[in-house]
């Protein structure tokens, strides 16, 4: 007798999700936890202190929240023009002439819907399925992740803390063949600004292994010592580079999700085209408030910067009370990097405990790659009384370890 | 003596952008010349009276704006939650359990960057590269170039004019092996809305082959005979479709890019991590705004479809006029496909010489694929005297091509 399982009509099964889908994290960050579980220990009532965030504390100013609704109001709610509407195009070109000295028309700038777009759609560009994307540990959190998602492969070049994290020839050497390198000065997590010779080391480098670079300058108006300098401002690399940048830190915008790349002509091009594919465009009252923000709101920026400088002066001088804890000296962004290597703990235990003892969370260092095990990362968007306050527990929390 | 040329440096070269963008449009629709020449017409000072636009005659309704002013000088500027706020998530939610009948909950929607960026995310996670992307011809304009953006190989099932543009299983069986289907019904540009026998024969097709099945329903509001049915409301069709959603056409939202795909738990969930790496997220401010279009605005969306159907009337009545034209019935959606091959011309020869001549531009049916060529398409989104005068002018012409 047959059996009845065999005469059963089969069960519908579904289709797999793709594979890039199903491995997008493999292997990323995973320190996240730390992040969840401030806030559940917020939601169950309790006080946390969260230095975690890379977001300001503080809502977008008045005279772009006026812009924006004058310009919907005004009837800017339709389709905008998908690469970016020629008036914000033109204005991020007029800065980024002003800032490089390299001639950029509106014609080298698309519109992108932030500055984690523009990443996406850059290695869109430059990686087809299988080759490898390269970027520098320690690194922001969705760098491999987002490398994953358009079918490449992302390598991790390790910079050292004993170099102040600044990459060099032999680290970079390291590199397997790789049709793209990403890089990010000033750079989240550890605040490091690149220098000239560094900068030159990776234009180098990129001519010879004739890679795309991919520049995220997203924090490029919060420097505070050394100078923001671009790669595309070299000699001979406007062809290979593409410049990420959002209005996100500089405008307080980060909810507004409004960026830009900033390449060759032709390869603005593609990359418009890419886009109707992707998001068709991005909000044009977004884009009318952000060119009120560029072209009347230096004011915002100088002052938006200030705060992270002040606070960054207050947290140097809280920290230096320390004698087990040394911070990687910062020179631009709004976080401060500090080894804590001294106090025998990793970044994710040091984290954990200052967590369950004093309430205060702290990214630990492994969230950002390998290269900056041992570290925590202290995100400077919380006021100064509070950040202040937060800093000292955590000094004495570090000097009181075993 | 050696030559010089073999001594001199070689000149620094450029990589290569990646195939896949320099393929997106291959083959693709190149019919949208004819929007290039009335915009350049309409730039030079002539009046030309634009009937290929798939956006709204009128502003985001002031309720909507409102919303979203409040929210945004209420603080909602930061990075909102990246899957979406769980209030949109909850009413998109809502909304289609009373649509469709089938329970769906927060977790089985993720909010998207417009229909667009559902539609990419979609295929992202349905493809891995060169995993075949199926889609129906007739088709709007993006299909092909978005699987092309994945990496992924597009393939264009015909359907037939003569069928009404619904597709049978024969049209399906001419397909190859696949992964995903993307199917549109009420659909842009033929106006047409699958029956239910036609949505059955996809959905024995999708499970036989193992397809995902990804819906595009962003004209769901826009019905005017038949019903709209959505795949994910057959039987045993909820694992494997990935509904696509938007609040642009049906809340005059189109600039505001906010979609949303409806999917099962675990897919949504690998989309929320792929939106990490694509957008980040929509502004909080948009997705509070869209919250209370979708619980306070169903007079909008009511009032919205009202003013299409109309216009579709209205459009039937003029063309009823010709003896050359011959209406495919519209069903839904703000377009109305004509036949025009009893002219004798194609549908580019048309569309070029009603510019031309007349000043009146329409997409040729080859701009959607061959299935409509020898069509065009009409958007209803001009106001009611301004469509009667045009398609008036377009009978006319029509009756006097020789």
């Amino acid at each position: 007798m047959t059996d009845p399982a065999l005469l059963a009509p089969e069960a519908p099964h579904a289709p797999s999700p793709s594979h890039r889908i199903r491995t997008l994290n493999d292997g990323g960050s995973d320190g996240w936890e730390i992040v969840y579980r401030a806030r559940a220990l917020r939601a169950a009532g309790e006080v946390v202190l969260d230095l975690t965030i890379g977001d300001h504390d503080r809502i977008t100013p008045k005279l772009i929240l006026d812009a924006m609704d004058a310009s919907a109001r005004g009837g800017h709610t339709g389709y905008a023009d998908v690469p970016g509407i020629p008036a914000l195009r033109e204005a991020v070109a007029a800065r980024a002439t002003a800032q490089t000295g390299v001639p950029t028309g509106p014609e080298n700038v698309l519109i992108t819907a932030g500055g984690q777009a523009a990443l996406f759609a850059s290695f869109t560009a430059c990686l087809d399925p299988g080759d490898t994307g390269l970027y520098i540990d320690p690194h922001y959190a969705t760098y491999p992740g987002t490398i994953r998602a358009v079918a490449g492969v992302p390598f991790a070049i390790q910079s050292r803390a004993e170099a102040g994290f600044q990459p060099e020839r032999e680290d970079l050497e390291t590199a397997p063949p790789a049709r793209a390198l990403l890089i990010n000065s000033p750079n989240n997590p550890t605040g490091v600004v690149y220098t000239r010779e560094t900068m030159e080391t990776i234009a180098s480098f990129a001519v010879e292994r004739n890679l795309w670079l991919i520049s995220d300058e997203v924090y490029d108006t919060q420097v505070w010592s050394g100078a923001h300098l671009s790669p595309r401002a070299l000699p001979d690399m406007q062809d290979r580079v593409l410049v990420v940048g959002s209005m996100s830190k500089s405008h307080v915008m980060t909810g507004s999700r409004l960026g830009w790349i900033i390449a060759e002509e032709a390869m603005i091009d593609h990359l418009a085209d890419l886009l109707v594919t992707t998001t068709y465009g991005v909000p044009g009252y977004i884009q009318d408030a952000a060119v009120v923000a560029l072209t009347e709101g230096e004011r915002i920026e100088i002052e938006v910067a200030e705060t992270y400088r002040r606070r960054k002066d207050l947290a140097l001088g809280v920290l230096a009370r320390s004698n087990r804890l040394s911070v990687v000296p910062p020179e631009g962004a709004m976080y401060v990097m500090v080894d804590i290597r001294a106090t025998g703990l990793s970044g994710d235990a040091f984290a954990d405990r200052l967590l369950d003892t004093h309430r205060i969370a702290v990214m630990p260092g492994e969230s950002f790659g390998a290269a900056s095990a041992g570290h925590i990362r202290i995100a400077l968007t919380t006021s100064d009384d509070r950040l202040e306050e937060a800093l000292g527990t955590l000094v004495t929390f570090a000097e009181a370890l075993p």
